[in-house]
């Protein structure tokens, strides 16, 4: 814990150098972090409940990409360094939301946001889609 | 053309079953797609200039992976069609962020909406990440 902290502390976006684009584009950058997060609590809300070998690779898969290729070079690398930590957890549809909440989490007890009750994001994160 | 349209056409989100919790989930599902194809969008305008060929392989598979894992059946199914019909572009980030136009524009037209002007997205989808 102590490493990531560390790790994940190197820089904040709030130190970033002020631009007559600033207000716009730490707004945007906040939506595209905050949807991300909730696509992947969704995503793994949908996920099967027994994946097959295939449908397990594909979310590692995905997850793993999106690290790399994420649009904002800071929240990236804070992203692999969590999942070098915490590798994705995709033997069923549980381990995953599980795995996906508990990362958030490390994200919320960095910023010293309150804790999320992991007990609650299976009802939560049912779309209807 | 007339072929996406007929195929996309099968079903569309507005002839849903009505249920005590439509209104909620239809919100989310529009939140959903509309950031999906705005992180796509932002995504490819940050794409290197000239990609490696390891940096193609993984915007391409993220691309396919996200229309496989994409929580909303009916979107995921529109998705895979628009993909085989438009396969995703990653030889630079001109062309990576041209396709995402065009596919979206795509959309636009299957929804009667007005086509967006593609020479726009350099500007637009910088969001200084
Ligand atoms: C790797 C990484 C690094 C980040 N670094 C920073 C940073 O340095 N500075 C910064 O400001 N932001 C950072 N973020 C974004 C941060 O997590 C928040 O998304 C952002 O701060 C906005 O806060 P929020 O409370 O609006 O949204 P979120 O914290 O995303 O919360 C949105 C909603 O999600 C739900 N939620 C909260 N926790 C969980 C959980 N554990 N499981 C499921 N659902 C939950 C709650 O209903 C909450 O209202 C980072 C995100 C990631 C993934
Ligand atoms: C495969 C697929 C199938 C879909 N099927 C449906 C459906 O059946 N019914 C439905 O209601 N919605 C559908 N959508 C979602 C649809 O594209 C819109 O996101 C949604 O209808 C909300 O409309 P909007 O105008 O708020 O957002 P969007 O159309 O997502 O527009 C948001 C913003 O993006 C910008 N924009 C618009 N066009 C482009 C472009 N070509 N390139 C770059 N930027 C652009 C504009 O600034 C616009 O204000 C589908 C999406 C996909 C990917």
């Amino acid at each position: 814990n102590e490493t990531i902290k560390a790790e994940l502390g190197r820089s904040t976006w709030k130190v970033k150098k002020p631009s007559p684009f600033d207000f716009t584009s730490v707004l945007l950058r906040l939506t595209y972090v905050v949807f991300t997060l909730q696509l992947l609590h969704t995503m793994t809300a949908r996920f099967p409940l027994e994946p097959t070998i295939e449908e397990r690779t594909a979310l590692k898969q995905w997850i793993t990409l999106l690290s790399r290729l994420y649009p904002c070079g800071e929240c990236a690398e804070h992203f692999q360094v969590l999942l070098k930590q915490y590798p994705p957890q995709t033997s069923s549809r549980d381990a995953a939301s599980q795995w996906a909440c508990s990362v958030h989490n490390k994200v919320n007890e960095r910023l010293e946001k309150p804790m999320f009750d992991c007990s609650l994001v299976a009802d939560m994160y049912q779309c209807g889609c």
